[in-house]
């Protein structure tokens, strides 16, 4: 193989609705820049600018929300993405509701919504990592097999690869087990 | 829409190889918990077990590289996945070279690699967060497009979709540009 070097690799992120409530009203940010921190208690991370609206609400909240949209609401998360909610009114982009914390807004029309209390933040340069515990995972109900597990297939999230232009991506197929595929492989012993 | 609550998210998570020598050995562990966290520069976070193999030889090295593996790696990449490095020999799985950090093995067979200096560990419980400074991006050139942008669609990357059972799953088409579709997006008004 031959490399070349770039600037940005290509890549396709998960995207998601980052949410808080700015100022008594819940806001909406399109982001691909989030990860698992921990899996027992569930954490995870997502990277923001400090400087943006829903920055500041999550600092005062102390609490905010991780929603996985589907890609037929490809519209609504870029336009979250485009503008800021010191801007336009981003309340009413969707439905929304909320869960224990009281305070993180959540989209009624996500199939996937994580419920996070603010545990730590990190601090870069221009951008902060927000850590969050997950207080609660809600799933749509179509979107559960069995009425228990989570099938992401049928959530059909947005990915994103960066760039410019940038795109939004939809999931293929399934390809295989993971924690089988690899059990009978067998490393070259020469190359 | 009706939600239930679940323990864990159905979510597709990009699959990476995260790579550093141990004791002078190229190892690479399967992960799909990895995010950015600046764009100039680049900056990238990984998630793994403070106790693994793959954790010592970063903390040693103080460099690491996150490579990203084609569809067609998958039955390697679980292998690295289910099979420590403190138990079996893994660096002989792919090739291997190396940038200018010297000590930041990539794969050759992965048409995206980032080689990263550690600059900083953020610890959590069992997990630590590793932060690289990405000081170089190679990208196989049949994944160009104008030999200049990185092309995800050529990558064919894996995504990953935790629980039991665990699944991989290959991107499927692009859906429209980013920065563009919600242009014209106009919110309801009254809900």
């Amino acid at each position: 193989m031959v490399k070349s070097k770039v600037g940005y690799p290509p890549l396709a992120m998960p995207v998601c609705l980052l949410g808080a409530n700015v100022a008594g009203k819940a806001n909406f940010e399109a982001i691909a820049w989030f990860t698992f921190l921990e899996s027992r208690p569930l954490m995870v991370g997502v990277t923001s600018d400090k400087l943006h609206h829903t920055n500041k609400g999550i600092r005062e909240s102390e609490c905010f929300s991780v929603n996985i949209p589907s890609v037929d609401l490809v519209e609504a998360v870029d336009f979250c993405g485009l503008f800021s909610g010191s801007k336009v009114d981003k309340s009413r982009v969707f439905g929304v509701f909320y869960g224990e914390l009281g305070s993180a807004p959540m989209v009624e029309e996500c199939p996937v919504c994580m419920e996070c209390r603010l545990v730590r933040r990190v601090e870069f340069m221009r951008n902060e990592f927000l850590v969050g515990e997950v207080v609660a995972v809600y799933v749509e109900e179509s979107c559960l097999t069995d009425g228990k597990k989570g099938d992401v297939g049928k959530v059909d999230p947005l990915l994103y690869e960066g760039g410019v232009p940038a795109y939004y991506w939809k999931l293929g197929g399934q390809v295989t087990r993971a924690f089988e595929a690899g059990k009978n492989y067998k490393p070259k012993q020469k190359r």
